[in-house]
Order: structure tokens, then sequence, then C-alpha cells
């Protein structure tokens, strides 16, 4: 919790909100924190082209695949202090346990940092895990573009990171037994059900894209209402029906669906012009990828019949198109044997959230601890987990990267 | 035609948009491009404290009470360059034309300047003329702050006015005979009735002010529909209405109504994040203060219901409450008769827009002429009148001038 705490005051502002976007000067500080941390605990460091830290404490078979544990430090605008650095700050107290107690583990393990989970800057989500997993292709950084007009490409091309050399990141599969992730549960299902800890079996994807109004803009008090081409009444219309379709969804007993406009430019802007241009930034989400396309594919049609009717140009940009993700179904067992073996509370359950061990699962066995969101408040100051949750997931969390790296590869 | 290209050119960027926003660089840049002409016009230039400008042309009678003609120089974002430079090159044109041709006038006339006439920047309209005729009232600039968090108030302090020496700008009524103010229409009225003057009988006002819906950033992937406050959506519900119940009153034959949500900002306005906050800016115009102030009461009231059906929280904002005014009549028949004796087409009009006239009327007789607006496009790049129609304008306010200036006190 110290170390927790101290991260989490990084970047911190009015009301307890946490701001870290990535590559900021906060976000680079909490990382400088963190190699700290790893060289208190005698860990061996590692940082690749993103900035990505790993931190490695050697098992008794040098040569083995080694078994990974960790999350993220950066936050989206205004967040909390939990969403990320429990998993990091966890998997460090787990290993940094594990050496004071000179527990013996056969495989190396290693306390992961992944850069820019958050696409709060850049549209861009599980950033460093992306890259670590060989999942970023050049196409996928055309749209990426933050508030200030920095291309996410131009950020990596200063620290040498080119759309020819995007694979130099991945990490050989075969250096991996594993991928462990601690993290906040972000939604309201273990407190109302009375869990201490959730054991992810599936992880659900967005599929995100920027729709773009074309309208016309005029002054507001001489162009008469019938004359208007006013891009943001139709994305009213379009912000609307998301929520009108998504709650239908949400009502429905499989394929629960999720959707939200979340950000909102218009041009010019201004109090006395008829705003010309509407960008609308999208992100829908399910555990059931054809659920979710069902719904991206609706509302994307219902935007083209808004312009149509109002004789408006429209844009519609995909940012990203994943699919959900089935986490490792033998991790589950074994983190469902030892809750059982310890008579914890668990819940069975899929993650609405995306996390980096959505990437890590397409280049090794991935699994995931959830303990109990306050409210089921995240990406908000509000953000609360019981510390005695927090100390709970990490001992399950720990306890696992034992039996991982003792079991025979 | 030089001189109005000349400041079209201050500041102008990508497809021909201006952009000369109050007390920015280029704005600044105009008002000495416009020194430099009245100088070599050999007018005697006054500024006062906000930057209002004032070139002299003295009459016969130095004692006698000035005719003033003048318009703004200051754009929205993206505008076009005859909003506004028309009417302060158009009576620089005229006097420099009666100066050249000694045609005799009694009263001085003065080419007026006026600072800040858009609202674009601060939320406040006609903000130099409002100093002169003494209508900047204390509580009137509390909630006036730009996109970049400068308050307005601020912004008037580092020229040397405050709160309590706002009256010092103002011109005393005794020293003005009239104040006449050339303008492009700005809306489609004119060239749909095939006319080149307007004559301007009245001007509409607006209702301005701040709608804040207050909801609750959540994750927007784990948030269930049914648990979500979001303030976009209510929003969204807002800016539809105002649309909807303005095109009703547009459809009905007196007291027309125009408004518009020309602006949004919302927290934390990421993608993945339910917004939290939502702040809009609503200007609700008419000619018929009765129809004006039913409408944006029905809106608010509107506003109000949506909180409390989505349990949001809601702030509503008052930034400026205007009455429509009339123009001297006098003038108005004054213009119709020249118009007449040249076989002028000209059309007898309201404005629907605000302009300085506005205030100008407060303290003085106040006229306006109008000329046409291509399309009825304005404060937007495309906006363009023909060349002949503001050398008809010029012409005829030129010829206002020299008949006001020579009757009788």
């Amino acid at each position: 919790m110290r170390d927790l705490n101290a991260i989490g005051r990084i970047g911190i502002g009015d009301r307890g909100a946490v701001t870290r976007l990535v590559f900021s000067i906060k976000e680079l500080r909490s990382r400088q924190v963190l190699i700290h941390l790893l060289r208190q605990a005698g860990l061996k460091i590692q940082i690749d082209a993103i900035g990505n830290i790993f931190g490695r404490y050697q098992g008794t078979e040098a040569k083995a695949p080694a078994v990974l544990a960790g999350s993220h430090l950066d936050t989206v605008v205004h967040g909390g202090k939990y969403d990320g650095p429990v998993g990091v700050i966890g998997a460090l107290e787990a290993v940094r346990t594990i050496s004071e107690n000179q527990i013996s583990v056969r495989s190396p393990l290693e306390v992961v940092c992944f850069v820019g989970e958050e696409s709060s800057r850049f549209g861009f989500s599980t950033l460093g895990s992306s890259l670590v997993a060989g999942e970023v292709h050049p196409k996928d950084l055309t749209h990426s573009v933050d508030a200030q007009g920095t291309p996410l490409e131009t950020m990596l091309q200063s620290l040498g990171i080119t759309r020819k050399n995007l694979d130099t990141l991945k990490r050989d599969p075969k250096g991996l037994k594993a991928y462990l992730e601690l993290h906040i549960e972000q939604g309201p299902i273990l407190e109302a059900k009375k869990k201490r800890i959730g054991l992810v079996t599936s992880i659900a994807a967005p599929s995100r894209f920027k729709v773009i109004f074309k309208g016309r803009a005029d002054h507001s008090g001489t162009t008469p209402m019938e004359m208007r081409k006013d891009a943001l009444v139709a994305a009213a219309q379009f912000i609307e029906y998301v929520e009108k379709i998504c709650r239908r969804h949400s009502a429905m007993a499989k394929g629960r669906v999720v959707g939200t406009v979340g950000a909102i430019r218009i041009e010019p802007g201004v109090i006395n012009a008829v705003p010309g241009k509407t960008e609308l930034a999208v992100d829908i989400r399910s555990t059931s990828a054809r659920a979710k396309k069902q719904v991206a594919r609706t509302v994307k049609g219902r935007a083209r019949v808004i312009a149509r009717q109002r004789g408006l140009g429209i844009e519609i940009l995909t940012i990203r198109e994943e699919n959900p993700v089935p986490l490792d179904k033998r991790l589950l067992r074994l983190t469902q044997t030892l809750c059982d073996s310890k008579h914890i509370n668990y819940e069975i359950m899929p993650s609405g959230a995306g996390h980096d061990a959505m990437q890590m699962a397409k280049i090794t066995a991935a699994g995931m601890i959830f303990v109990p969101s306050k409210r089921g408040i995240s990406h908000n100051p509000l953000e609360w987990t019981d510390p005695a949750d927090i100390a709970l997931g990490t001992q399950l969390l720990m306890e696992t990267m034992i039996r991982v790296a003792n079991e025979p590869v």
C-alpha cells in the first residue's frame, strides 16, 4: 500500500483525480519510481524501446521460460490510483515476498509495467503490450493523434520505432511460460455479489471508430432553421441512438453490449455559429464478437441515415477493431483451486474492460485476477478498492506465480 | 476593395478562412493597418482604453456633434473577410471621397472601428461599442472566459479597465449626432428577393446562456448502460430539442426565433470514459422580445426535465440577456428617400444578427445599411459580397453621412 500510494501521488490534482497520460512527464516519473523500487528489490531491469519495464527475478533454472506478472501505470484524464498500479505493485510485492522468504521457484519471474494501456491520449489502447505481442501493424497507426495534434507515429519515431521495425519489440513466446495480471474490476459485479476475488474467463473487446458529420458553418442569428446544415444536431441524434440500441442489447440475456460516445469535437465551436463539423469517438464493447459487430454495424448505418436525411456529408473511420479474447483455461482452474483451498469467495466472470492480458494471451498463457471496485466506479477519482482485497488479490497472484513457475514446462 | 483585401489577408488560413479573434496578434495587426490608412487619409486619430479607434474629419462647425460611421475588424474562427471590415473600410472610403472632393460638411465625421464585436473568444459580443455606450456592467463580466481559461476581466484589467471604471469609456451623447453602419446581410433574404440594399428597422437580440449537465464519469467498458449517468446523452437530447422548438417557431408568422447550440465541452472527453460533464453554449434570437423569452424559458425548462429524468445535476448560467433594438426611424426614412431617388432596389428588413449599431442606438440615432451575402453565408470562408454591391452600399453610406452632417442639430 505504501508503494501504491507513492505511485498514486504522481499526477494527483483536484479532489484526488490522478492524470498520468502516456508519455507525459507525470507518467514518465511514475516509471522512474517503479524502476527505483524494482532495483531496491534486487531485480534485474530491462527496458525496451517503447519503455516497457521488465524486472527479472532469477529462478533455479536460468534458461526456463519466465512467468510474467504486471499491468500498467498510465491513467486516463482525471482517473483514480488503482487502475493499473494494483497489478504492477501487486506483482512487485509478490516477487519481493518470494525473494525475502527465499521461496524456491524454477522459472524466472518478471514484474512487468506496460506503457500506454489507456487509450486516453492517442485513442490507442494496450500500446506497450500490443508491441510485445507483435500485434501492432502499420495501418493501426494511421488515425491515432492526440488532442494537441501529435500523431502517435511521430511519438514512436522519436523512440526509434518506425512502421518498419514494429515487430522488433515482440518477445519470443519460447521465453514465456505465462502472464498473470491482478487488476481492479472497474465494474459493480463483485461488490453486488459480495465476492472478494474475480477470476476472468475472457476479455470483451472494443470496436472503436470515429463518426464525422460534415455540415455547413453559418451565422447563428441570420440563418433560418430550415436552411441550416447543423452538424451538432445530427451528432446529437446519433449519440441518443447509440444509447438506445445498447440499452436494448443490455437487456438481452446473451451478448451484452455497451456503447459510449466519449469524445466530441466541433468546428467552429463558437456560440454565434451553426456547427459545421462534428467528430465523435465511439466505443462499442462486448464479450460476444457477434453482438458487438451487429451493434457497430447498426449504429454506423444509422449515422449514414441521419446524414442523408439532413443533407450532410459523413465519414466513418475505424480506430480499432478487436475480437474478444478468451484467457487460459488451465490458469483459471489453478486459481480456482487455490481459492477453494483457502475458502475465498470468488466469482468466475468476463472482463468488460480491455487489459494488457488481452494482448499477452496471443503469445503466452494469460490469466487475470480481479479485486472489487467500490460502487463499480473507475476512470474517476472516486475509484476505490479495500486494501484488504488488494492484499488478498496479491497473495493469490503470488501463489499462482509460484505454482506456475514450479510446474514442468 | 484594395484596402478591404489588405485587411482580409491578415489572419487568412486554409481555404481562405480568416481568423482574427479579439486581442489576438492578427486582430491587433488589422487595427494597425487601419490606423495607417486613417492617417494617410489625413484623419485625426483617437484610441480609447479598450482600443476602439476613431478617425475624425473636421467639418465646418468644429463644435457640432459628430456623425460616426463604422463597424469592426475582429472575426469569428474560420470566418470570412467581409463581416465587419466592409463597414469600417466603407466609412473610410466615404470620408476619403468627401475629403478628396472637398465636399462641405458642417458636423465632424468619424470613421469608427469597434473592438470585439464578435463573441467568439469570450462569449461576449459588441464589447467595444457596449463600453462606448456605457452598457457594460460589472456582473456582465462574470462568466466570460476564453478557451484558454483567460477571463475577459483579466484581459480588460491589463488595459487598465476595471469593474470600477467601466463607464469612463462612454462617449457623451451630446457629442454625437448619429451612428451609421454598413454591413453585409449575413443572411439569404436580399439575394432571394434580388435586392441590392437592405435598410434595417431593428436588430434581433440574443439570449445567451450555458447549460451544464453533471453526470458521473465511468469506465466505458464495465459500466452497464442502465447504471450510467452520461452527461453527453442528456446534452444530445437537449440539442435536438432546441432545434425542434425553434423550427416550430420559425414556421409561425410572427416572432421568428432561431436557436443554436454552437459550442460544447465535455469531461473527461476520452473514448474510454462515459462523459461525466457537458457544457453547452446556447444562443436564442428573435426581433420579438416576447417570442425569444418564451423559447428561452421553454428550452431551459426542458433541460431541467432531462436532467431530472436522468438523475443528473444541472446548472444554467446566463451569459447575456438582451432586448431587440429598434433603429432610428428618421435615418431609415432618409436612406429610403436616397434609394428611391437613385432607383435602387431595396428591402426594409430586420437584422437577425447583432451589430455594434445595437449598442450605439442607446446613445445616439443609429441606422444600418445591408449589402447582400451570396447564398446567405457568413461566419464562414465562403462569405462573399459582390464588389459592385459593396460600392453601392458605400455610396449610400457616404450620401447619408453628408445629409446628416449638414442637417441642423
